[in-house]
């Protein structure tokens, strides 16, 4: 069912991290479903997380954990969310850090764990703990695919992307996975995505790196409005190739910069084109607004309108409802007759109502498309958002009925 | 599909009120899709309209009308809504007031016109102007039913309410219609609405008993988040009753303002019962709020849920949805540890997880019901919010998806 999405052809290893899957049973029969990613000693780490108010319980132990001390590890399990599970959640979540610590010879503050899947399930912690000698006994650096695969929940497709850039002569690694397809709307943070580089960065930098490349990426895809629980986004850099960038440094900070925007993008994008049920990929771009904010609140008016997205399900070019997305959108004294609405390149809507030179047969050419663009122009300003959606169909209703069953 | 719902046994006539329906083939055949209510001289008028910038045409030349005359006439049409249609659709509407005055014998300003149906599209003009002479001809004080059916468009059972009140010593009558399935998320008003007495109510009075009327009935309910273009709610006092109420006759307001909500409360309940595929009908009920935008805020995150909507409508007590629409709510410095969540009398939820003797069994057995209501007492206030909203199905996306086709 993904959109125009292939599973990733190469994922480059990077040096510095070891991963490993096993299927330890958690949910899902005859496939892996935990993943253990190992960072070198003096990697550095920074992650953003889920704004959610019920935080689950392996969020709230990994910030606490991330706060403590520099992580060894990630333990990541799909099938169960441990969230809505309250003190007991807690405890298990700390328990299955406190016994991965004790064989991999660590901390406990040194391991951050990541789950997801079902909420208000108690976590099968026998389970895990049992997969832990296995998991540790195969860390390797080619295993970034099947980690991809193993923290997959509703998905269809693994998710994952590399980079290499020069910078000063070297080369640098990012590799990141990711995985999500339904409660999907990130709040500063995503699903799950496991970013790493081998680049030597101090903490600081790296949160500044990583928070300006989830606000590109992460913070501008949804799927249903839904922000989930366990939303996690973890980036590493481990210093083991010769690059160190500093804080200073601005000529490798551009590149760098871009370069992990540009796999953070391609991970958040890969979560929209596999988006559950999603049969088109949708990009909403709002232009012309008085201010980022009226843009991005037109751009999600649109993009959680679910009148708009099953019309997309249907290829109907029903521009109509994209016209009502922005009306209710909430901007005030909005001069209508100035709002320009497109369809990729075909001006749908100009001066309140239909372009002179609209037919629907255009229209309908750009509907039987699976990328397709909603253009915005508000005619007030010079501020600009976009968002990536997916449509709503018959298959995400079924999906999100029958899941848990 | 309409979730225990019945067409209205019996509407009152209203003395003052004359009504009648056309079939002049707009879009539908086979079927009345033009309703025609004349109201008797010296009637006061009140209305609340969409928020929706992109207000219709109709809307537009209604509130213009509204403001020039006292109305004579309401005109009514299905399967057209004569909105995104620019400055062409304003003189549709203006021209149809024209032709109905000039036959009528009042002015163009004493009618105003009101449209539902599809966006973006031209009003047949020569159809609802052809309809006129047989509409004015056929007035008469029975065709409330009439009405109520002919105003129909995705709907599938026809919406009314009546209510007799004894104001010293001498009888009131109050009757409305509506109609409304999809595209639901009124703001301040409603999809269509009209509400008509034979008390004798001054203006201002009007407008307070409406507008209080609508934040109890018409603003609490979504089918979809999607506010409507063409959402109209009009109350009429013709005054042909021997009861007049004064601004200062509190004995009188408390009653009538009773019975009105009553009227408008049971118009807005059969909106969300006859929602676009529904199968449930889910009162969202949020209390122990610190303020009144906190509760509405939270009522409508868990109304708006797409993934909650889908599991009301596979009865799955799947309540880790409740909880993660609570958490995304935006309520600042939330304990979650003092949250309850309910399904019906049921506590799911307490201390940030699941209840202590809550079983999936008691779960399932309040989701097999087709009338529900989810609580959630957040334990920081004393302020209170509920909203009515429907389930989200395979029909919601079938209807939605093939209309227009």
């Amino acid at each position: 069912m993904a959109v125009g999405l292939q599973p990733p052809a190469q994922l480059l290893p990077v040096d510095g991290i070891r991963l490993s899957v096993v299927a330890a049973g958690i949910r899902y029969q005859g496939r892996s479903d935990l993943a253990l990613i190992e960072m070198a000693p003096d990697s550095n780490v920074a992650a953003v997380f889920t704004r959610n108010a019920f935080r689950a319980a392996p969020i709230i132990v990994a910030q606490r954990h991330l706060a403590r001390a520099a992580p060894r590890y990630l333990l990541i399990n799909a099938g169960n969310a441990n969230s809505g599970t309250g003190k007991l959640g807690l405890e298990d979540a700390i328990v299955c850090c406190q016994k991965l610590a004790e064989r991999a010879g660590c901390g406990r503050d040194e391991v951050l764990p990541f789950s997801t899947g079902v909420i208000g399930q108690r976590l099968p912690t026998d389970k895990l703990i049992a997969a832990f000698p296995a998991a540790l006994e195969q860390l390797v650096p080619g295993a970034w695919q099947l980690a991809a695969t193993a923290i997959m929940t509703t998905d269809t497709v693994a998710k994952g992307a590399s980079r290499t850039l020069i910078l000063d002569g070297k080369p640098v690694v990012i590799t990141g996975i990711a995985k999500g397809a339904g409660m999907i709307r990130p709040d500063m943070a995503t699903m799950l995505a496991f970013i790493a580089t081998d680049a030597a960065i101090p903490r600081a930098l790296l949160r500044d790196l990583l928070h300006e490349a989830v606000e590109a990426s992460f913070d501008r895809i949804t799927v249903d409005g839904d922000t989930s629980t366990n939303d996690a986004c973890v980036l590493i850099a481990t210093g083991k190739s010769d690059v160190v960038i500093e804080a200073g440094s601005a000529e490798f900070r551009a590149p760098l910069q871009s370069a992990l925007t540009e796999v953070m993008v391609e991970l958040a994008q890969a979560i929209v084109r596999d988006a559950e049920g999603a049969t088109k990929f949708i990009t909403v771009d709002v232009c012309g607004a008085a201010s980022a904010e009226e843009a991005r609140r037109t751009a999600f008016a649109i993009a959680h309108s679910p009148l708009v997205k099953i019309a997309f399900f249907a290829s109907d070019p029903n521009w109509g409802r994209i016209l009502a997305a922005v009306g209710r959108a909430g901007i005030e004294a909005l001069a209508i007759e100035r709002v320009e609405i497109f369809l990729d390149q075909v001006c749908v809507v100009r001066q309140g109502g239909v372009a002179g030179d609209y037919t629907e047969a255009k229209g309908r050419r750009v509907m039987i498309k699976t990328d397709i663009a909603i253009g915005v122009d508000l005619h007030r300003g010079a501020h600009a958002f976009h968002v990536w959606t997916s449509d709503l169909s018959y298959d995400y209703v079924r999906i999100n009925a029958e899941y848990r069953s």
